[in-house]
């Protein structure tokens, strides 16, 4: 990270905590370079970023200010900790509906559930895929099957080790993206009937996964900050026969919680106590906002109970399907699932994402992809602001690239998502997020793409509809 | 077709059929010539070229004569009728441990699933990569997801069409292998507990499958040149509630048998009168010697109940996990089971088999392929004929590249397994082909990969120690 980089991360994390308000002035460029020791010119470099990442201001002939909408005026969504008792799951219609919409590239897509494709380094992963395929020795074709391409694997262990976690190789599995690495953790603990605690509100593909797998769900609430509900979940657990809990421990999908480190701890002890496993989905990791990645929960695992998924969908290669587990006590299991389930995930993608990472600039690739969300995110926020009720509730997240909102009561999400498609523009109602189809009220916006005058006029035809939704409750 | 090609394949056909039996003489280059309406030096070519296949061979001075061992001289394994009821499946461990024994690159690979990598056109297909993702619309990794690649789709539809199957776009899903094909179709028409109609000896990842979905199978018997037995099959049909019939018909694991046209049609109507959906894998499709590919039972499916399961991992490009499925009227739920499992298949490895159907000259390929692998069925049956007892039993596939062995009665396969894996040699023992363990005496031998010395030398060595079993037993 060059200096310059470095300093604008430190006033970004003031403002984040909030010791530098909105509309407070940002040391002086002078004050600035003396105090902390760095020259005027990377003052004003970093000044500049944080302009282009929407979180200053300059003011001619006065100097930087704090953005009015950093932080942001919301409060956060309230979830209730009322806990549903076991449900069978039945959402896919609607999901299908919802992922129907985004297909049209015409559409503003705020319901995908994708960051924009164009993010990515594609045609730098083309270059190698070609140069790790040409001498590829053609019998890795059967010796790498399983558990995967040792280069990969290494990489991902590297990575690991990097935030503090030393893996053995044994425990690391390639997949087809981190979704079928949760479908095989699930499937490896779990029989049909089976009780399983997942977060309220969830992701809607684990939903689908405990539908296909016919398992129950009991819903335990998340806190928009601090995620997951641990006295529900401990109750939850003294109460039912739960076969395993399946949370996303950082930058939550949809709410965008992040578990303090405490509470990942105190969570993995928990279930320690209970001896069942967690799965741990954390596809978003390498998206955070802040200094550095946020620790898993698997950071704290000494029983190899916990199952730690990611992938480079989200960060990296979307299409190319590659995905992990590392999945402690349950590695063999699952390797023999996976032989079971589609043998291996594709070698030539494998081994370029192999490849890149050992030669292609990950970690710049990264640093530019974590501005590019944090920029987009004040940019939507400041949408919202501008064009939403003032009672509209909104997360806050320290990375990823969703918002969750809390619209006013009245409001149908699902009438909303009707209304807003008809006029170019998809939205994840919240009833998608929910075995029970709670969260009427609410939606999942996806920042994920770059902010554009299309965008700004899709955020103030959304708040559009939503006035008139209200006006037509109100006669 | 070259013409010369278009010849040999005339009179290979001959052979084949035992029209020219072992021994005999094929006709001379002049009269050859003559009848046929072709140059001499086509003739020649063509000779050369079954020269090579193994089918003839010169003598000097006078001309060129059937080889003895085409067709071989070895009667069919006999594979009994009788039913079993339907049976929990636990076949995993034994079938690991097979897995295993090829993993290591000095064992003698006649226990492989798998063809040699040396085959493919892996360099080849290197470049399509490159070619197909350089310029690649990054928002095609949203749009293609699902139901696959439409480049794809459109060139495997086109191979359909050309073997004379018109099948709508729709129904055709590009999938992570055929693996996950057969898993999602299986998926799309049971629940736990329920009973599938399998054959015996079935290829042990079918046996996975139902043991993974906690299906139970009931084993229809395979008999070496016809396929499954329709009367046993009808009598199931109408003693069981079977919820669907998963087969092999053409070249099938491991015995070889391709089921005759007419077969597959009464298979077809069979099952349409119980309205039981088949699961026809077909992953062998392209592998055939003869003049023309056969038909699949999907060619007479009038009302959508075929699921017709392809892959390019046999005939073009191992490792990159890349199959289909032609659903027929259960299209549409597969697509859905697919997106909840692993959402699609790899983009890159799509893009790159389009390309290459397109441009890389796939019939070319395939051409060379089969050539290959009947030389080399010509040389292993030559071997057996050398090195193992005259009791043995062989089947004599058109396609493929497997031969299916009947060993003495005394012979187990399974300590046979042990023994030939302390001598760096891998079988695959009958008892993984079989919920219920039969087939002891029974061994599967691929013939995938090119014919060395070591090749030579490993079937005398097996053929050492199936004698040592057999005297021992005397004893």
């Amino acid at each position: 990270m060059k200096r310059y980089e470095k300093f604008a991360d430190d006033i970004a994390e003031l403002i984040r905590s909030g010791m530098l308000g909105p509309g407070q002035r940002v040391p002086s460029v002078r004050y600035a370079s003396q105090t902390y020791g760095v020259s005027p010119s990377t003052v004003f470099q970093a000044y500049y970023l944080l302009e282009r990442r929407g979180l200053i201001r300059a003011r001619p002939r006065s100097g930087y200010f704090v953005n009015n909408h950093a932080p942001r005026p919301f409060s956060e969504p309230v979830i209730s900790s009322q806990v549903h008792e076991s449900t069978e799951v039945d959402v896919s219609e609607l999901v299908f509906s919802v992922l129907n919409s985004i297909k049209d590239p015409g559409t503003v897509p705020f319901g995908s559930a994708f960051p924009s494709p164009t993010l990515f380094p594609l045609q730098r992963l083309s270059r190698s895929l070609s140069s790790a395929t040409r001498d590829m020795d053609p019998r890795v074709v059967v010796t790498d099957m399983s558990p995967g391409n040792p280069q990969l694997r290494r990489q991902i262990a590297l990575r690991y080790m990097v935030g503090g976690l030393m893996l053995p190789m044994e425990e690391l599995l390639v997949t087809n993206g981190a979704l079928e690495a949760l479908n095989l953790c699930l499937q490896a603990v779990t029989e049909p009937g089976d009780l399983v605690a997942i977060e309220a509100p969830a992701f809607y593909a684990s939903l689908q996964v405990l539908e296909r797998l016919k398992l129950k769900a009991v819903e335990i609430p998340v806190h928009p900050r601090d995620g997951i509900d641990l006295d529900v979940l401990e109750q939850t657990l003294e109460r039912h026969p739960i076969k395993a809990c399946w949370c996303m421990t950082s930058f939550q999908n949809p709410v965008g919680a992040t578990m303090p480190e405490e509470r990942k701890q105190a969570l993995v002890e928990l279930l320690r106590r209970h001896q069942v496993p967690l799965i741990e989905d954390d596809v978003y990791a390498e998206l955070y906002y802040g200094q550095q990645a946020p620790k898993p929960a698997k950071a704290f695992d000494t029983e190899g109970l916990v199952m730690h998924c990611g992938s480079f969908a989200k960060s990296l290669a979307p299409g190319y399907r590659i995905g992990w587990v590392a999945a402690g006590r349950y590695a063999q299991k699952i390797e023999r699932l996976k032989l079971m389930t589609s043998l291996c995930a594709s070698m030539p993608a494998q081994a370029a994402i192999a490849d890149y990472l050992q030669h292609g600039g990950y970690d710049r690739h990264l640093r530019k992809l974590r501005y590019a969300l944090e920029e987009q995110q004040s940019a939507m926020l400041a949408a919202i602001a501008r064009h939403f009720p003032a009672q509209t509730r909104v997360s806050h997240p320290a990375g990823g690239y969703f918002l969750w909102l809390e619209l006013p009561e009245q409001i149908d999400s699902l009438k909303l998502f009707q209304m807003a498609l008809a006029q170019g523009i998809s939205i994840a109602p919240g009833p998608i997020f929910s075995a029970t189809r709670r969260f009427r009220n609410c939606i999942r916006l996806n920042y994920g793409s770059p902010w554009t005058d299309t965008s700004e006029k899709a955020m103030e035809t959304l708040g559009r509809i939503i006035r008139s939704l209200l006006t037509r409750q109100d006669n």
